[in-house]
């Protein structure tokens, strides 16, 4: 099963791209989509909707989980962040891929066992679980892997489950 | 040209085709697409994206006009239109039309002069303007075909400045 996690964001979305095979994660590929904020919102959003449906395609992706919810205030930011999210969440939808969410807590329980681990914390799992090293401001990429291995860890639990029925 | 407004809402968003034809704006069509909360964002965009995309195609939608901006304090609903809003500005640019965004201060003051006009009295100008009347609860929709006969006043002031420059 191939999953790519995507951390969007209307300036920049982030998206991580692994493989599951006999239950152990390899990675296979990520970077950022950026946009100008100097651009019309639909320009922003077809860019970002583009270059995700490339990558699905070019990596043969079966599912995409996308962070979910919004922890902050301003009205604002959320607008802007629903617009990219409906543009990653759209372009699993167009390229027939199964499309999961999951909120950052969520993410963050799965990696390290905490809800409230830092992001050093789920970089420093993520570098043992896929052999990779991360540098600052590379945030948007480790936070769309964080979220490609949460959704692998969360499905073997449900094939192990589904083990045990009679 | 055939012009059509949009009045973007994860729940409902109304839209509203018009053509405009040697200056005098024609009612074609309206309606409003309509998902559940029960069901994952993904297949409520795709809902609304596709839908769009329906009535672009068999519409002939020359530009699209959405409505931009969002007035309100609460992030969460701030989230949920911006996700909607998306799917509307990408159903343009994946059928080609051009995408316009007006906010709702623009569209009330080219309709009837003023900003801050009550719902009632932009549904009295469109009944004036394309001979229609508006039950209440239609308000997604006659936003919707303000927005349109906004932009048709809009580009045709664009079209008039032209003409006199040298």
């Amino acid at each position: 099963m191939i999953i790519m996690g995507v951390d969007p964001g209307l300036g920049t979305t982030g998206f991580g791209v692994i493989e599951l095979k006999s239950r152990k994660p390899r990675y296979l590929t990520s970077g950022s989509v950026r946009t100008s904020p100097s651009w019309p919102s639909a320009r922003r959003l077809a860019e970002i909707a583009g270059k995700l449906r490339e990558v699905i395609v070019r990596e043969k992706v079966d599912c995409i989980a996308v962070e979910a919810g919004f922890v902050g205030q301003n009205a604002q930011t959320a607008l802007k962040l629903g617009q990219a999210r409906a543009a990653a969440l759209l372009a699993g939808q167009l390229e027939g891929t199964a499309v999961h969410e999951y909120a950052p807590r969520e993410v963050k329980m799965a990696l390290t066992g905490r809800g409230s681990a830092a992001k050093k914390q789920v970089q420093f799992m993520l570098g043992k679980m896929l052999g990779l090293t991360f540098d600052s401001g590379e945030e948007d990429i480790s936070d769309a892997l964080a979220l490609a291995i949460c959704h692998s860890l969360r499905s073997q639990v449900v094939v192990s489950n589904r083990r045990h029925r009679p």
